[in-house]
């Protein structure tokens, strides 16, 4: 068995209080995370200013989990110097914390760029495209969550190795949004918008994936190999395939 | 004084030994990135696909120093349980090279954006932009890792109080490349492109400005407000106001 902790039982119930701390904070963060997308997407597609709003107030208290994850977790491998799983288990946490609250950011970002749409209408035809990129993203956010509650190897290789449906989604998005601007240029301006939310949707699945990995890390001790299975060509499409 | 380390000669030697390996990794890191952002850029504004090629393939050398980084500083706090001033280095160590991955995944996606560019004229009046607004993004990455290397404190928060002209001019180009759009529906497919390249130089802007607070919470063990002077408002920008 690895040596995993100072022995003694206070030091352990301490210790065990410690990680539990944490692994609270990681779930609260995920929790408003996934909240925050949720909202901004539905602002988004509702062209509701209000709502917007609130996830960019909103995502401070993301930023202060943050924050308090690396100072609990810097704090207790100064305290406890905790060797082998244990200290992979700290360090998976302030990593997921990071990818957390940059997925926090780029729902903010999502959500200002609905203050800068405004009253401009949604091109309709573009929501159905968004909603479905969501969903399977937010389906993909959740499961790896569930990993890292459940301790769940198989949950989160599933999650690792299904990143590349959200890349080609995406892919037909550009590719669909380059179509609405070339079809009519005062789709230009809300579509280049389109563009980055898409994009920044695209990115949550990557922080995903990296949580993903960070859980494999905890479980197994692993790095998994780091060119995953892409499917996202939309940085290298043919600029004129509709013209 | 902060007791910062196990007492004895021979610890404490084989513990430097190791900081100074992690700062030599660092460095090398931080060396390839700038060099890949150099290149990205030249190959980008040149129309150079060997070039940009290079710039793909060299990407995972970045990679593999980072997967160094993280294993040398875990093994390092395992091994010599570190508190204080030098569990905040490692720490350190480890933020600075997620930022400078990341960096050079940035370089790499613009590579890849010059691939998918091709043989389409470059949108001339743009280039001059695009090459103040990466000089300067280079300045900024420049003078933080030497504020790193110096400990330069001083040197550190001029870096992260300046990001805010990145953005301004940021926001300037996501401007100009609407325009263009408009002005001339054949431009729309490579200004796509060119506002996620623009983008990704505003992006290792803000990973310059984060090594920056790592930097600072290094030396003094302070946290930066999180709420720095912004004024990229290019997410806030009317979609319309060219229309």
């Amino acid at each position: 068995m690895e040596q995993s902790r100072p022995v003694g039982p206070h030091t352990i119930a301490s210790y065990d209080a410690d990680l539990l701390a944490l692994g609270a904070m990681i779930n609260e963060m995920a929790a408003l995370a996934l909240g925050a997308l949720n909202k901004a997407m539905s602002a988004l597609l509702d062209g509701n200013d209000a709502l917007a709003q609130e996830v960019i107030v909103a995502d401070r208290a993301i930023d202060v989990l943050q924050h308090g994850v690396e100072d609990k977790a810097i704090g207790t491998i100064a305290k406890r110097q905790p060797v082998a799983v244990d200290l992979r288990e700290i360090i998976a946490t302030m990593r997921i914390a990071n990818d957390l609250e940059r997925i926090g950011d780029l729902a903010k970002n999502i959500a200002k760029r609905v203050l800068a749409i405004g009253r401009q209408p949604m091109v309709r035809a573009i929501s159905a495209s968004l909603s479905n990129l969501e969903a399977r993203v937010r389906d993909q956010l959740s499961s790896v969550m569930e990993a890292y509650r459940e301790r769940d190897d198989r949950k989160s290789l599933a999650v690792w190795s299904s990143d590349s449906a959200i890349d080609a989604m995406h892919t037909a998005l550009f590719r669909e949004l380059l179509t609405y601007m070339l079809e009519d240029p005062r789709h230009i301006g809300i579509c280049a918008h389109l563009l980055f939310c898409a994009k920044n949707l695209e990115r949550v699945g990557d922080h995903a994936t990296n949580i993903a990995e960070t859980v494999h890390y905890m479980i197994t001790g692993d790095i998994l190999a780091s060119e995953r299975p892409k499917a996202d060509t939309s940085s290298a499409l043919d600029p004129n395939f509709g013209t």
